[in-house]
This record gives C-alpha cells, structure tokens and sequence, in this order.
C-alpha cells in the first residue's frame, strides 16, 4: 500500500524534498508518494491543510517557512512534541502519535511534532569528520535556524558556544529562552557577541543567517579565526565560505542538512534509516 | 484497507454526512472513515485542503456551503464536471478521474466534479412515490438549490416547470443561463413569475430558498394549489409545508433528499448501491 507524504510550505514549488524523499523511498524498497502542497499562508489553512491530509490516511508531512511555529502549536495542543521540537520552539515534521491513535484518539488529535533540522547538521558534520566532541563553537545567527540547532550541538558533545548577531540583545533573548526550555542548555554558558565583534579561535563557525539570499555580507573581522566553516544555505555562491576557505579553513554548504533533515524524517515515518552517503551519490547525480 | 472521506465546508461542525456515510459503510460492508473538514472560506485555502487530502490518499470528498463554485472551477480546470454538475455550475460530490489517473496524471490534476444534489431529490420523490413522469412542477427559489434540481426534474419526465422567485429578472436569468448549458433544458418552455404572482394548479412544488431558516413566510397567494409540497430544507418546522398541508396536500422536508444526495455520492466513489429505505430507517433510529 502506497504510503502518502507531503511537505507544506509557501511558496513549495522549489522544494527538492520529494526528489529526496523519493530517492529513499527506493533505498529502502517502500511503496511511497510524496508530493509538494501549497498552502495559504495563515493558520487556519494550514491547520485545516494539515487535517485534510492526515484525514485522507497521510502518513507523514514535511513542514517548511513560513508554517513551522504555527505547526510547532498545532502540535503542542494536540499530540505532543520532541524534545528537539520544544526546544526549536518550531516542527519540520510531523507525523501522529501511535499510542494516541491506539487509544482511539481520531488522527487530527494524535498530531506529534519533530524537529530534524538541527540533528541532520550535527550528522553532516559527523559524516565529514568535524570534530564536534570538545569543540569550540560559534553561530552566527540568532534566528529560527540557530534556535534549531543549539541543543543537538550541545548533545553531540561541544565544548564551549558563543551566538553572535548583527544585534546581540536578539542573542542574548535566544540563549535565556534556551536556557529556560532545556536543562542540558541550561548546564552550558553561552556566550553572546555583536557579530561585528565577535572574534578569537573557534573550531567550527556556523551561519545561521540567511544573508546569503541577499547578497549581502557579515561584519566579519580580521581577527576571527576558524577549522571548518559551514553554511546552512546551499545552491549559490557563498561569501561566508570563501570568507573563510581562503584563510586555509575546511567549508561546507547546508545541502548535506538537508539530506540528514529528510533522512531523519524518513526513519521518523518509516522506521528504516537511510545510508545517507549513498543517497547523497545519487541525488548528486540527478540533480547534475 | 480504510477508504477515507471528508465533507468540506466552512462551518462544518454541524453536517450529518460523517453519520450517514458511517452507516452506509456499515450497510455496504466497506471500511470506510468519512470526517468533518474545516476550511477558511476562500479559493486557495480550499484548493490546498482539497489537495492535501488526495495527495494523502483520501477517496473522495463531499462538498458543503461555500465551496460548492469554487469546487466547480477547481474540476473544470483539472479532471473535468459531470454533465448535473455543468448545468448546476456546482460541485457537491468530489473524486478522481480513473481514466486521466490511468494515464499518469497527477491526483490533483485529475480531480473530478459531480452533483448528486438534485438526484438526490428526484430519487426521494420517487422513493415517495410522488408522480414525477407527466407533472406540472413548481420552483420557488433561483439560487443555486434551484439551478441543481431542474435538469434531474426534466430527465424525470416533468410535463412543464415554472420558476418563481421574489425578484423575477433572477428566475429569467437562471432559466436564460441553464437552457444555454443544457439542450435537454433548452428543449423545454420554462414559465418563469414573482413569487406572489405564481398561481393555479400545479401537482408538485418545491421550495428551494432557505427562507426557512429565517423565520420568515413566503408570499404564496390564495390561487396557488398543488397535490404535492417539498421543503429542501429539515430539522424544524417549515412554514412552507403548513401552508399546504392544511389545504390538503402531502408533504415532505428534504432530509430524504439529504440521504439520497449522500446515497449517489457514495455510489460514485465506491460502485456500491444504497437501500435507501433501509438507511433512513437506521438513520431515523439514529438520530432521535
């Protein structure tokens, strides 16, 4: 029996999620069908977008911008969230609570709430051999993406953190929310920065921004310093990996987090795990 | 495997469909889960439910106040309209088009339109053994309940059909619009009067405006006789068919209509017939 999966979002046309989604799909040898659903950008649409589907026997829905905190409440009033979800404060998957359905609550009641972007980072990372054990830390960023990844990075074993932002107060507002919604969070101090002045050896530094779509560049000063550098955009030339390639460090792009992200989904739904390295071949060879 | 379907509208809270389906389910031995959907009252929320729900493999889906238009434009656009819903320029009954499925088209690309409204009525005034073949049928009403009974009432056998309604120039436009969409109709002089001018014998008339629901009366004129007097509307007291019961006709509300429009929407999506007697009768034990 074909098993349905959607990813909502607006606009959802530029998605690559189901060409990955179907990729594993094939991996692991299961009948599914997983497709693009626009959706109107107020809660209401989504909420009754979301019920039309898992009405319709959906098995799992991706959720992307800008639905991830409206589906974040969704799920906090109905099935429940992961810890990684309740701590990002925003659900990129969703799926429904088994033991709810068991109990005869009808599907649209049983909404469970994920988040797997922050893990599929930590798993890139971990796939291209960064050392995140020990490691000193900073993002850039102290929006949704950042939120998401805090906890994952401190699970994965890092030794110390600094978030910097173009305005440190929005840094200092994340750490404290973090703080408050995660005791492991809560057990780290966090430092915060003006990215302007942020500055020092780091093993790894993370963009969390989306400066990348503009153009733009970060304040970067001379006197910052690092091993490897990721950004989470992918798909277009980005000044914050040349920034640092040029100065003799590691770089890499967010496309690999995409794929960990869905991989994590896809097990969340499915149960089977996914070679990631194998599928990130193939998918490198379609969409060449 | 459970068959899912849904009744669209917006409030929806209150539909019978989810009951009457369940119980048809029951009678047809079929696994089926028919729920309620919510939708915020515009086209592009309305297109994304629609769609999610397929896209989640959901069977087919009724269609309720306000989304009957847009449910027509949706399937003109995409898997195409049955030839009662053309002509009532309304959708109530949605599913895929087999053929275009078989073809390779998308599921949201192959949605289909049908209207079961006004067969559904036609089949209870058989069912009640009113004499269709050779009658002189009355309409109150130019709304979109009268444009969906006027084509199953000519293909019934109706000798002649007036249209009345409070303003005629709207009972002249909807006689002009429906003998354009349908040459069955075209075929036939349909006489058309305000509502206080309608006078004489008739054997059948219908009331197809929801005057019903707000208290008011009608204005029906002393001349005006029938043998046979039918309110779409149920549930509560109906001004409309004290008026003629008291002057000796039978009467019936359109809770029949309601089951027999859901009796043909659920032919059309599962190939299974109704006992409609039966099902009322389950119903009526249901419900009270």
């Amino acid at each position: 029996m074909t098993q349905h999966f959607i990813v909502i979002g607006n606009p959802i046309a530029h998605s690559k999620s189901p060409e990955i989604h179907t990729l594993f799909g094939t991996q692991a040898g299961l009948d599914i069908c997983y497709q693009r659903q626009y959706c109107p950008d107020d809660a209401a649409s989504f909420t009754a977008v979301i019920e039309a589907f898992f009405h319709g026997g959906g098995v799992g829905a991706n959720v992307t911008v800008p639905f991830k905190q409206i589906a974040y409440e969704c799920c906090a009033a109905r099935g429940g969230l992961s810890e990684h979800a309740k701590v990002a404060g925003a659900v990129n998957t969703l799926l429904l609570n088994k033991a709810l359905l068991a109990k005869g609550v009808p599907p649209v009641e049983a909404l469970f709430g994920d988040n797997t972007d922050g893990q599929g980072l930590v798993n890139h990372m971990q796939r291209l051999g960064w050392p995140l054990n020990g490691a000193r830390v900073a993002i850039i960023g102290a929006g949704g993406a950042a939120r998401g990844v805090v906890l994952p990075l401190i699970e994965a074993g890092i030794e110390t953190l600094s978030i910097a932002n173009r305005t440190v107060s929005k840094a200092e507002i994340l750490v404290d929310e973090l703080s408050t919604a995660s005791e492991k969070i809560n057990q780290h101090t966090i430092q915060t920065y003006a990215t302007a002045d942020l500055s020092g050896d780091f093993d790894i530094i993370i963009n969390a921004t989306s400066i990348g779509l503009s153009g733009e560049t970060l304040p970067l000063t001379d006197k910052l310093n690092c091993q490897y550098a990721y950004d989470m955009m992918y798909g277009r030339e980005l000044p914050f990996l040349q920034h640092f390639s040029i100065r003799g460090a590691q770089t890499s792009d967010g496309y690999g987090m995409l794929i960990g992200q869905a991989a994590l989904s896809f097990e969340r739904w499915t149960g089977r795990a996914i070679d990631v390295a194998q599928a990130t071949t193939a998918l490198e060879n379609v969409s060449t």
